[in-house]
């Protein structure tokens, strides 16, 4: 039986590279030499915390999402690739048959088996095996971190459908993370007609600026006061938060205009918070939330192919698959430098 | 100059009957003769505490909004109505000229005019005139009650409409009043599977009972208890907050569905309240607010003067111009045993 | 091996009851003891002319797609179902993994293996297996010709979805039909405030008359001219072409108003027809086709278990399986008297 | 009373410069120099042929709906312009009351008053008023030739959203003329994936190049042989006509994948035409005309402001007002070598 490395998380923030069977591959499944792998914030909270929410990491566990790599073998079953292709690797595999997969919300699936979701392994090994219908073809001139970065793009994707961001939409963004960076590539490649995105740390909004957006830096004044002109006149149509802290939602009901829309990207960690309600029924606001994303991966291949931002600046650091403990470290400890680790497992 | 009766809004708590004059009909308005005035709980809380929110009352002030009466006389440019008809009033009055407006969503009008909104004068009194296309045609054989019902069934329909109910959706309704009877019969009129509604006054749960809705009083045991299997296997799709309760939200939050719908028609006094909103994002809901309501007068008239619901059992008490001090007394002090109270101008 | 009795279509016009061996129960599948079968009119087309279009009967086939039975067994991997259970059998199997399942358009599934679309065999036999997720449960106390009815209600459901119906819309049905009476049912369901249908045939009439249709008989004078007044008046909202008839998309271009809406339902034979676009475009209509149905069932049952139609008027004739052939007979010879035949394979 | 010149067409293939007054602004008007007006093929139908369809013109008349230019005056009610802001126009003046303008579908209007459609009056002049509500500011550094394009472009912004175009969509537009060409620039502004023009006039096809679509000469080899392999595939997601053939609906039915979208902008002028419905309702197509269009000027602003597009490419010959007879020749006899004529009549 053949082997490969992989960063096998056995305790809380510790990651152990161990040698381990090379996965068979089924007869609708692909094997994937895997290149690239993003390390996402869920990753960071479950290498550093154990668990989210009530979703506790069963040791020894495989993290990592973001997958991208080169196709080695097929299933017999197997039509649409085959060994060479480049490819990105949608995470989270739907049952097909549940009312939610059958209704097209897939990312709802009763049975959904989320790879680096415990106690489904994930990206962090030198070989994964994948459904085909979760595996998505790049092309050749793409590079694997691209091929990753599918996964955040694809998260903004769902976003700003979940949104309704229309042509020529104003569109304000609570938080430049690499799921802000995200969003504002995806407002921006469906016609928005301005992004304005706000945070506290300079670095990201920096990036965010690169990216096209026009930055507020609310460390010290918060956006609604320095918007006030854009919200009394009810110019800012759509509000999407992805930094997951208490107040953005409340900010976001006070920024968008009567009749505008919300989405709720980041997931708070407290249990609950104080919203405006009143305000927010009165101005006949709509608000979505979003669980991951379904049917992005087509498109996002084609926008990370593309030059809506310059996504080679995410990518702020680089580690082989040995030092994914401290690229997991790393991406714990500095957020401010830290926009996109990505880990390379076959190299 | 002509006169007629008014009940006038003097100061807090206090209405007093005066004559003032009987308004010119401009060139595109109809002059009603009002038969009948439903009061609302938007009006009881300007008679009792002289303000909404922000929104004061400027003494003196006439209540009203919920209109329906004859028709005495038209303007030169009107062309669908003639004296006699028989009409249901729709109280707000958009530009049509606005973004909003032109955008078809005139309820969120930059200059609306809502009658018994300060400081506009509302229908508590004899006579009122309204531009022709406020105004809507009912059946002679329609009581004005029902015809003054079409202002709360159009919150209803507005309210149906915003959580996109669909056939065959079982929906959860919060609050057993006014508003949330009259969305027992939106709801059953589009095809609702089973319509469910919690209160915690037992003679509105009866009266919801009658209306066709399954009933939970809460007054105890919440709902999330009463309907745990049924939350369990995300059987609500929509939940309905009609009581304007800062706690409903967050119990619909819990109850409906993952991607469900939920829409807040009640708006909570409080100015914020505690909700989940981790839970709001990973179930994916959508969230509407709601102002009012546009577009609905016709199909009110249509529910109105159907049998989907026992609509006249609202009709709790009515009382002539005269008591309508007493009625706003009534329906201050009696919430219990007041649902919908009638005044009748012209009687 | 256990065998059954199946009725065989050997060629054109030719039914023949064999013994076949009764299928095994694949682990996620269900064995169905079929107890009703309703006769659609593609059935009639592939038993009397071999084939619909290009797609043609690969002999010996069995027709029959409008199934309802008892659970007889399940496989290791079922849950949701046990011996005995009565069930509705949605004939259309996708994959669940092809773009189009993804999105939630699964009719539209690249791998559909359609019940009785040859070369897949049909219900017209004592036992099948189906799927679980393509198994629903009907009440006990729903007879099997109710339950097979799901199927075309399925349809007519589709059809008011992909027309946008909404509540108080007026509707227009050409063709009274098993389909255009499915459909006046599925648009009153949802709240329509008036539905109307034409037809050339009396007795098709009289049943969408008590279906609660308002009747319009074009064998002399078109229905343009019927409703001339409505029509000038913008009063028709939504046209349902459910007859195949090459005129009746063109006559629903005339009736609707502007801004309307068209369901395409029955597939016209000729290969192309006159319509006038111009108009289409003008005014500015909405038309879609339709394909079968998908995710309807739930809302089916409910709907066939209902009272809101008078359902059982619509079982015209019934037959055992030894008399298939005739049922298929009397189906393609005398369309004005028979609506629904239903076949019983184990009476 | 002052004057100013116009250019009225007297009859068929004749128009004289006269001068006429100089009209009042009424209260809520804004009284506009004309600096630009583009020639549509509408103005050339009604120059030409006297009339469209059943719309005559009533001579004297002035065509010209296409217009951009300088406030000059403002009614006393006008607050968002003073005299020398830029503006385009909005040729067609909705009544604000009516059902359709109610239920923001303006273009729907029942008393609808379009400029340069019988019998109200076009740009072709000096001066012209318009109500506030249909002007918009242009940047001042925007030409008044694109400030005169925003008109068809607001046809493309409608039919984009008619057609329901999406991010990463792959769009077929027939026809490669002033609308066709906008087209492609409303439907790259929304991030569309691809976009395929066909047409066979060699000019068009190589400024459609340029403007960034794939091109496809049909003079001699259909469309449908051309991209033989994408149909197959169901790769083209939305179908665009915009050349008004009777050809170009069947053309697109066959093109666009099951489950598409199809617009239909241009209007054919035979009665009817031959379609092949039964296509169009087993590939589920959602098919939509479209009459002008609602709610597109400020959006239009901002994309003839963009560089998605080399717009300037389109202003292919320019007269001033003098010369308007010549340019409506012109225009009527040189399809080929004229793509938009901008007339100047203040120059």
């Amino acid at each position: 039986m053949k082997t490969m490395k992989a960063a096998i998380l056995t305790k809380q923030n510790t990651m152990e590279i161990q040698e381990i069977p090379i996965p068979e591959c089924g007869d609708d499944e692909v094997l994937v030499k895997v290149m690239a792998v993003g390390v996402c914030g869920s990753d960071v909270h479950f290498f550093s915390e154990g668990h989210i929410g009530d979703d506790y990491v069963q040791y020894p566990h495989i993290l990592g999402h973001e997958g991208a790599g080169i196709v080695e073998a097929v299933g017999k079953n197997v039509t649409k690739f085959q060994p060479g292709d480049h490819v990105a690797v949608e995470p989270g595999i739907a049952c097909g048959f549940c009312p939610a997969c059958k209704a097209g919300k897939y990312n709802l699936c009763e049975k959904m088996q989320f790879m680096s979701g415990p106690p489904v392994w994930g990206c962090l090994r030198q070989y994964l095996t994948i459904r085909e219908d979760f595996c998505f073809q790049i092309p050749m001139d793409m590079s694997f971190e691209r091929g990753s970065l599918v996964e955040p793009l694809s998260v903004a994707i769902h976003a700003v459908r979940q949104a309704r961001v229309k042509p020529n939409d104003r569109v304000l963004i609570v938080g430049a993370g690499p799921i802000g960076l995200s969003c504002i590539a995806a407002v921006k490649d469906c016609g928005a007609g301005e992004v304005m995105i706000c945070d506290t740390i300079p670095q990201r909004l920096e990036m965010a600026r690169q990216f096209g957006a026009r930055v507020f830096d609310v460390s010290k004044v918060p956006i609604q006061e320095q918007l006030a002109d854009e919200i009394a006149a009810d110019q800012i149509d759509v509000g999407m938060e992805t930094a997951g802290i208490v107040s953005g939602f409340g900010t976001l009901i006070d920024c968008v205009k009567r009749g505008g829309s919300i989405v709720l990207v980041g997931c708070p960690s407290a249990d609950t918070a104080p919203i405006p309600i009143g305000k927010l029924v009165t101005k006949e606001l709509m608000v979505n939330g979003l669980f991951r994303y379904r049917n992005t991966y087509p498109y996002g291949i084609h926008l990370a192919a593309s030059d809506v931002a310059p996504f080679d600046l995410m990518f702020t650091q680089s580690f082989p698959l040995a030092d994914a403990q401290k690229a997991h470290e790393m991406a714990r400890d500095d957020k401010a430098n830290c926009m996109k680790i990505i880990i390379h497992p076959n190299e």
